[in-house]
């Protein structure tokens, strides 16, 4: 397993499902994840959900800028650093946004988000 | 320990010591430590700190703007994901900055840094 093409795949399905079913990222997280979303705290996948299809704009696409990845420790994690742009639908300028993820494996060997940190770069 | 009193400790301890004393930082990582500097990966205490006090620049100073902070696990350790400016000195304009840290507990109580991301926020 190649640690930079499983989070590069990752993280296409990861933005990909956030702009076209934001309500199928609730896959991807289990009940002792974590995300912390612009200074904001929320656990477990149900809470997380709820944060990310709560948030005031529907349409949008994320352009993905840089990914970086390294191993997290011997329980088979992996972190997985990315900065992109997010372009809300009917606004001129897109966002700057960094992310952090996480990933620990599953029993059925996929991978799911255990930590989640968003920020955006405000100018 | 409050992570968040613990990762704002660590944080302004990296940061002074980057910008006043940066082969210093040599003492926060370990020969298992990653670092992945603007996509260039290194491994280990001396090869990180070789990147680090090679940078083509010598006077800096870091302005921290936001820090987040999560437990990474079973293991004891830490997430700690920062954005902020570089300040470089002679330069008119601040580079903002997003990088993150892993940090794992060590046999003293202390934490050292186990993964390390940096990338610029290009505009």
């Amino acid at each position: 397993m190649d640690p930079d093409a499983v989070s590069k795949a990752f993280v296409e399905h990861y933005y990909s499902t956030f702009d076209n079913n934001r309500v199928g990222l609730a896959s991807l997280y289990q009940e002792n994840s974590m995300l912390t979303f612009e200074g904001q705290k929320f656990q477990g996948a149900q809470s997380i959900t709820t944060k990310l299809t709560s948030l005031p704009f529907q349409q949008c696409q994320h352009h993905i800028t840089t990914v970086d990845c390294q191993p997290s420790g011997p329980a088979g994690g992996m972190l997985v650093f990315v900065s992109g742009n997010l372009q809300l639908s009917g606004e001129q300028h897109a966002l700057k946004f960094s992310q952090m993820f996480h990933l620990m494996p599953t029993p059925q060997g996929s991978f799911y988000v255990f930590n989640d940190i968003f920020r955006l770069n405000y100018a």
